[in-house]
């Protein structure tokens, strides 16, 4: 199947906040980021980008494709571990560059290449003054599989991981 | 008030993915993506762009600070419209390259510079194929607030008015 990238907006501000025409504004690199979250709790699971084909894969199919920066390649989320992502809704924002998809877990329902349900599994404390050292908080940090069972040993030593959930 | 921006990551992939120090990781230009997220209700509210003196200003006092890449200088959300955005809860992803704010909003509870509480007021139906044109929905589009009675009709004529919530 061949798959067109929708086109860049023409630029004219009005039609893009207060239009109807679908024109997704990817940066130089020709990504737009997308953020995901849970349908049913509205917890973020995830940020990644897509590229043109990515966001007409996701149209078409409604499963989640994005665009691998470090392996330079299309990926359908799950392709690999089965964690799916089936969108249930999808959003664009006032400029057009910015996605939003509300989505379902498939597999072990977990989204994060770590095996955590979401990749924001730790918390920023808030009060820090100049200069202060921050501790991070895990919080929803158990895994719901092991990477190195799903991805393989190999692969994780490589640090090749994050790139292929 | 001196703000010292975080440190970049030493680049160890174990201790940004499990360790508990907050090493947030800027792109080429400075920056880190920030998604706020409505703690009341988990929708998405918006997405902008954080510099290192934001990241500080935002851990100090609790409201959220952005960088905005069209003016080149740090605003705190609501300067100028009162629309503030206090921070309830911030989160890193996975790789320390994304930030997640679960915020409550103040003023007239409206985050987008069109005067709606969610920037992400149009969805996109799935199901088209290729070379199709895709029409966006409005949803929860009701205005809030008039952009031009808060902004101004010259900033919003000058088209300075994105840039300015």
């Amino acid at each position: 199947m061949t798959t067109s990238a929708p086109p860049s907006p023409a630029g004219d501000p009005a039609a893009i906040e207060e239009g109807t025409a679908f024109t997704p504004k990817f940066d130089a690199d020709g990504l737009i980021p997308a953020v995901a979250t849970s349908g049913a709790t509205g917890e973020v699971l995830m940020f990644a980008y897509m590229n043109g084909e990515a966001v007409a894969r996701t149209l078409e199919t409604g499963e989640a494709h994005f665009w691998s920066r470090s392996r330079g390649k299309l990926w359908r989320k799950g392709e690999e571990s089965g964690n799916t992502m089936r969108v249930v809704e999808l959003r664009t924002d006032c400029d057009q560059d910015v996605l939003w998809l509300k989505v379902e877990l498939g597999g072990a329902e977990a989204c994060c290449h770590t095996g955590r349900r979401s990749c924001f599994y730790r918390t920023v404390p808030l009060g820090g003054g100049p200069g202060q050292a921050v501790t991070l908080e895990f919080v929803e940090a158990d895994r719901l599989f092991e990477p190195e069972q799903v991805y393989g040993h190999a692969r994780a030593a490589k640090g090749t991981l994050k790139t292929s959930n």
